[in-house]
């Protein structure tokens, strides 16, 4: 590890049984209330960034917190994607599968232009769902997704072969566990 | 109002009936989809901060997408309020009435420490109810709330008199309307 992904990696906690039993949760409170760490992550996942984007998607809530700052140093645009009905435009949706039941993403349909290049940007990577349902939701637009940048992924989880079967093979990750 | 003010404001889409009927929503989503929008509202933020923030606080979800680039633009902690049930460690909790019914905010007990200046950024000041339960939230855990900074201050809606009575007074906004 570098020096940059120890000091992040040092400040993500395991938090075992949350939101449910025999889960592990990585809690990144610790990383956001560090100054030095918190630019130690967006400077990363800037780093990990193609030449040339035109947007910058976060999915809510948590990826907000990374998405914004990494537009914002791109000067690209952010597009939030969003839990229905809180956006008040026309919408697309995706839904995907959760352990128990569904959840559904949502995004203004002229949100991006068809041929935008695309940089989706999350804290997690877990089983690959709400990069998948992103990605499905940028098809529907017509926009290039040029690359997928998150902060952690969980690599027993899979979500990276999840993701390359459904086309999705532009994968970084700041940190891998 | 300034140039960077007519530039925001013109990046702001008002909704009529949304999200019920007789609401005037203000969509932020084009000025976030702006390069130079975004970065004239995250920019007006930081100028309205004081000196020697210690911690920027942001609430769920769209007061992320800006409090986290203040936080960074000052070297500040960042520190997310919540909604129940998505933050792993104990929690604190304020609840307060909406139009229907009440909606419930939550921060980790120990995520600021007592003492700490504090700065809170929220894209639009309505009611106050949410920038109210945050103060309580601050209140409970010692901090000192020194300022709160705001995209956009709905003035019809008198949330900045009522924070007044809650004995937060130290309240700006970019945009009035």
């Amino acid at each position: 590890m570098t020096d940059r992904q120890q000091l992040i990696a040092g400040l993500i906690a395991d938090v075992p049984d949350f939101p449910r039993p025999g889960v592990m949760f990585k809690d990144i409170t610790p990383l956001l209330a560090s100054p030095a760490g918190f630019e130690a992550a967006v400077t990363a996942l800037v780093e990990a960034a193609p030449r040339d984007i035109d947007v910058v998607v976060g999915m809510e809530a948590r990826g907000f917190i990374f998405a914004a700052p990494v537009a914002l140093a791109l000067g690209a645009g952010f597009v939030p994607v969003r839990k229905p009905g809180k956006l008040p435009g026309e919408t697309i949706s995706e839904s995907f599968e959760l352990e128990y039941g569904f959840e559904t993403l949502t995004v203004h349909r002229d949100a991006i232009r068809p041929g935008a290049r695309v940089l989706v940007i999350d804290d997690v990577l877990a089983t690959g769902g709400t990069v998948g349902a992103t990605a499905a939701l940028l098809r529907q637009m017509g926009a290039e997704l040029v690359h997928v940048a998150v902060l952690m992924e969980l690599s027993f989880l899979e979500g990276r072969a999840r993701l390359a079967e459904l086309g999705v093979d532009n994968v970084t990750a700041v940190l891998t566990v």
